[in-house]
């Protein structure tokens, strides 16, 4: 399934294309990004991209082509991936036995893991997360930390999420880290890039999905919401940056904004752990039965 | 309130001292630690040590002398923490004047924020946190990332939990990554340090507290736990390590193994989204009406 001999060179034209992919404004050019490690390159092969993306067309997220483009694998690791060459070649993306120098050159992380995909851009459009008529979805603005993203978008696959859209001012959902940090959730659930906060918000409001912040200084606490089956109706949950929260601005697009409660001595949780509790609130209101049935 | 004239050089043996703190043999042997920042110097100087801590003797957690032993603060951030400087020369402090060269030696962070404390280890042992009759607590096993650690510490603080417990295989909680992850948490509930993990489980047995471990794998589920009113009872949830968990000997200290629910495709969530849920479960749990008794 191999094209061509072992590439030792980190000048070879291939490597330094793949590499430019680091950088966000290459990444913008290819529509293509890199995702590292076994999980990420197993989880984008079983994807397909999302309708338009790489040319093909399809009726919604999943319908379009292969994401993965190219492969490279190194020669320590083949036998252990060869399945994942396989199937890479299956799809028709090239694959390139690299040098371990070459794999280092290319990944991102300290002590790569011998195998690297350059994938298609994977987000859809903001008319189609909507129109799938989302019951949970997260709405980031202005996030920054390519780690807290990745962890935001993992949990909201885990909490059964239909969508995560990244507001123009928060970080590329392809950058190395945000992929990483989302354990291959970046290629489970819609993810939509680059639309401004207040047009996303309009949105899922016209269709029927409440937009509810996160703000530890909201004075209405996320048991009261839970208890008063608020969190029931589809929820947009709406998550800012770390270090300053939610300015009023990007706090008016909401419905209401909520506060996790301190129990204790803490000024804040940080964002992955506030977006858990919240994403799992939803989550679980979503499931109960409805208020009056009584268990038998 | 300033010891002697501004440090500027890297020789000086305070700053030779204070950097080695950066390495947990030096600061076990110093039972000292650096706490970067004004957020966690704020913290430090408003918490009292541990029992038993730099000599001082006291009936419990906080009744300790004073923790920060030294402070450190740049000319450029002089006016700025004044107050801080003020409040740690009371204390007793040695308070230097530093250059900005020197504060880049000392500090851990890329861009320092020009006030940095050594401060005395605040740890508790096992039984003082025992005696306190815990409700909520976390065990800590082979937990290596400091994010991670500092991360969860941050959150149980929040959730108002009665202490945490780093058992031997874990990361150090004086860890700069950890003690900035904590977000000043360090300072603000019991930190138990080194008790291997049965110990621990132990003791917090006799003391009527259950073990409920974090098992993604866990047949038991969250909400099933939570509606069958397991959650009322005083818990220490036990989390382990990110990438391979809990192995079979540590989960066995467990009354029971309990699984976060995944209701997408992710195959987990991370460590400090797991905490958060548990934890915050927990919290909820412990402050709901008795059963039986309706709501007016």
């Amino acid at each position: 399934v191999i094209v061509g001999a072992e590439i030792t060179s980190i000048r070879s034209p291939r490597v330094k294309a793949a590499r430019q992919l680091a950088k966000r404004s290459f990444r913008q050019r290819a529509r293509s990004f890199l995702a590292e490690g076994p999980q990420a390159v197993r989880e984008a092969l079983s994807t397909r991209g999302a309708a338009g993306a790489g040319g093909a067309v399809g009726p919604g997220y999943g319908a379009g082509g292969p994401v993965v483009t190219e492969l490279f694998v190194t020669g320590a690791a083949w036998s252990r991936y060869a399945e994942l060459a396989a199937q890479a070649a299956d799809q028709g993306a090239a694959v390139h036995a690299v040098s371990g120098e070459v794999m280092a050159e290319l990944a991102q992380t300290v002590t790569p893991q011998g195998v690297l995909a350059v994938c298609r851009f994977v987000d859809v459009p903001l008319d189609q997360l909507v129109a799938s008529a989302p019951r949970l979805a997260v709405l980031l603005a202005n996030v920054r930390d390519p780690g807290n993203a990745g962890t935001v978008l993992r949990t909201a696959d885990a909490a059964g999420a239909d969508g995560v859209i990244f507001s123009d001012a928060s970080v590329d959902p392809y950058n190395g880290k945000c992929v990483r940090a989302s354990a291959g959730s970046l290629f489970h659930l819609p993810v939509v890039v680059g639309t401004p906060l207040r047009q996303a918000a309009e949105a899922l409001a016209r269709a029927g999905v409440q937009v509810l912040a996160a703000d530890g200084s909201a004075g209405l606490e996320l048991d009261a919401l839970e208890s008063d089956g608020v969190l029931r109706r589809p929820t947009a949950w709406l998550f800012g940056n770390e270090a300053w929260g939610l300015p009023g601005d990007l706090l008016a697009v909401a419905d209401q904004a909520v506060a996790v409660p301190i129990y204790g001595r803490a000024e804040s949780l940080n964002l992955a752990a506030a977006a858990a509790v919240c994403l799992y609130a939803s989550a679980r209101a979503h499931r109960m039965p409805p208020p009056g049935r009584v268990p038998a």
